[in-house]
């Protein structure tokens, strides 16, 4: 099975590294590995942050292991070339549309979260946030107003498919835990959320066994604080996605340690840390690399229909925090390679 | 000077009357009132949530104290005829642009945060959200796709004149404080964002004694709850403002304790708490006037002019909290009035 490998910027390079020997420590030669520029590093090499080749790699891959894009010296450039446009591209044009990010405390890791430790032990959610629309991919511009005024505008839409494709994968996601989804929106001013609130209720007739509510978006970053452990599966789109699942992940304590996963209809896979690049620490050892390792697992769950490999990586990583690895980010001292060695000691 | 009292649905009523008599208490018969139907409560008395007497009375009044509005009982209208609509059409219609809502943990009250109380602790800063703007009032409806799919569709803008003004009450208010001001986008994505985050640098050039950083939605979601102390003011456009506000007065503890204010270019102001209407409690005296009467004293300060009121009225409310004053939402057992006569007792 063919893996791109698209460490990107900052401190990507060191976690793909980590997150690579775990993945052979457990699948042997299943594996094979392709790599690819990607983001600032792209951009700097061949002057574009997705160039065609790891689009096609991209595209051959039975799933991409992603590390992280975001460098400063790309900040004035023109948007089309800056790094984060290559994670926008990838999703666009590989229709990876389901984003999942499970948010956990590691009970290892009660002092890490900024919330009350009683409330941040009941953290375990996954929130499914839609990648290939919303305000996103609308059309989008500057103009000049009647009265002479710079405008800048995007549209924001979703339309019945999107919304109905999605919300399944929020019913089967919530029918495979706990049972219980809620649908975040804006429906009280949003004619994209209204339609989107309407085409849920639709989809939920499939799911008798799915209890739905909704919630609407400011309410529901209340009580991402207020108690998070209110919640299973959390479906919502692009843009509110992307805030709520970042406040979730920082509820759930060190933003080292969660990965994600963006899938297509095909069950090919985008799998990347929910950090960023952070180019401060980038080539000194001192990046967390669990988040990654912990991507690789769901790659071997969702895309590479290895579960029980999955699992052992998982169950590998909970050992060495009960063992103390701790890198700097959870207060401790152990570098990147370090924590990579705590992991396959765990194997 | 005249207040136009619009008490609206749920709990509405009862912490406006509580906000009333500590008015009352501290300005003499300096203010008249005068009440106006709104919300649900209009709807069902005249068929529309914000009828045109009530609209005629915000606009000849020197401010508008405003309760609550929201009625389940009103959830299956048209969307133009709920409650909502009373508060984003008295914004619209009065022309009232800039939200300030100041977050702040009363000591007292430490234990009611989610937050660690070392973090909540440090929570003091004002979130500037315009309110006129955005996705809010652009063009919207429904629509159907050439492959005939229903599509919901709403325009995200602002203008450089939308975005001037309001960064200037954000740069206005950092530096009637600790001169820090962070102004939230989502530029790596929207056009929107672009032109707010230029008109923000433009503007900040009359303010050299203010320190401005920017910020994306997604991180200042991250980073309200990792650290909220590293706030001083934060402004923002009207959407990301909805959710961050909420988020962070969840932050701060009880949302029965925060006050808003919404003012136009003529400092007229409307004047509610942050809570909702709260049906499931409302009639029982279980209310938290606080939010109320601090919003109150925000009027005070704001629009009428009186400062060293609005300063007896705060104080009061610390006092009653110091001296054990807690109702339900606190821990505590008395009631709407109670809480009314203890603010009264320690004025
Ligand atoms: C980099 C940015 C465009 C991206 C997004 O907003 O989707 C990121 O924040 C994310 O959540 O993956
Ligand atoms: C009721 C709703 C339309 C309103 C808004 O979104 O502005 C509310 O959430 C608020 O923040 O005042």
């Amino acid at each position: 099975m063919l893996i791109a490998l698209l460490p990107g910027d900052g401190i990507g390079p060191e976690v793909i590294e980590q997150a690579v020997r775990v993945l052979d420590a457990v699948t042997g030669d299943a594996l094979s590995f392709e790599r690819g520029l990607v983001g600032g590093a792209a951009y700097k090499a061949v002057g574009h942050p997705l160039p065609p080749e790891t689009l096609d790699l991209a595209r051959r891959a039975d799933a991409i292991l992603f590390g992280a894009v975001g460098d400063p010296d790309c900040d004035a450039l023109e948007r089309h070339l800056r790094p984060e446009q290559a994670i926008l591209g990838l999703r666009k044009e590989l229709g990876l549309f389901a984003n999942l990010r499970p948010a956990r405390l590691f009970p290892e890791l009660a002092d890490a979260s900024a919330l009350r430790p009683e409330v941040a032990a009941r953290i375990d959610l996954v929130i499914v946030r839609e990648t290939n629309g919303d305000v996103y991919f609308g059309e989008k511009g500057m103009r000049t107003t009647a009265d002479g005024l710079r405008e800048g505008y995007d549209i924001m839409s979703y339309n019945e498919a999107e919304v109905a494709r999605i919300a399944r994968v929020g019913f089967e996601t919530a029918r495979a835990r706990r049972g219980r989804l809620c649908s975040v929106d804006k429906a009280n001013v949003l004619e994209t959320s209204q339609l989107w609130r309407d085409v849920v209720i639709e989809v939920s007739r499939d799911y008798p066994d799915v209890t739905l509510n909704h919630m609407y978006v400011d309410n529901a970053a209340m009580q991402l604080v207020r108690d998070p452990g209110q919640f299973d599966v959390i479906v919502t789109g692009n843009l509110f996605g992307d805030i709520l699942s970042d406040q979730a992940s920082m509820c759930a304590g060190s933003i080292g340690m969660l990965p994600s996963a963006t899938l297509n209809s095909r069950n090919q896979g985008l799998y990347e840390p929910i950090h960023g690049s952070a180019p401060d620490i980038a080539g000194q050892g001192k990046a967390n690399p669990l988040a990654t390792i912990l991507s690789a697992a769901m790659m071997l769950r969702y895309s590479l229909g290895k579960a029980a490999e999955a699992d052992r990586i998982e169950a590998a990583v909970a050992a060495a925090l009960a063992a103390g690895a701790r890198s700097p980010d959870l207060g401790g001292r152990i570098s990147t390679a370090e924590m990579g060695d705590a992991v396959l000691a765990a194997l």
